[in-house]
């Protein structure tokens, strides 16, 4: 199992846009058979900056929700929205360490 | 519903006991009525980052979870662990909106 941060800066007027087009990426997600999560938060502080928390059960999981339908919508929807390059950052599991407590 | 995201980078020979101190404080932690989720996570390319992806009803879910013995306990037993201090940083949550979906 694995996660991945990605984090995104938003320009300001594209929080809206933004928000809208990661919640239907988000419903899709959610159903391929080996996304875990698909969380969607947003910095307190900073209602620019966003961080989508992202689980798969293996590395094929993850090479195919990037060839999904709803995945390149999303890319290409909020290309230009983004402030800034976003980032992803890739992490192991260390607890929860059931898949059933995903 | 909240999300704090603690990142935390051990000295490198602390790993092991960080992680077992922290696993101890996942188990307890998960349990707590207003806890949501207390994932540890690993930098897949540097084991001496961790996060922990904290989510918790309500504000006063977390004020509780910090009086509890086993936040008390984690909290001095890796103090002297980590090779910078802890960092903490609060979300809000966009999705799941949902409570059962957490």
């Amino acid at each position: 199992m694995i996660v991945t941060c990605i984090y995104v800066t938003v320009k300001p007027d594209a929080i809206q846009e933004f928000t809208k087009a990661t919640v239907e990426n988000h419903r899709e997600s959610v159903r391929e058979p080996g996304n875990l999560r698909f969380d969607i938060i947003q910095l307190s502080d900073d209602p620019t900056r966003f961080m989508i928390y992202e689980a798969y059960v293996s590395e094929s999981d993850v090479s195919v929700h990037k060839t999904t339908a709803h995945y390149l919508k999303w890319r290409d929807t909020v290309a230009e929205m983004m402030a800034e390059p976003r980032k992803g950052v890739r992490y192991n599991i260390v607890e929860p360490s059931e898949r059933s407590k995903w």
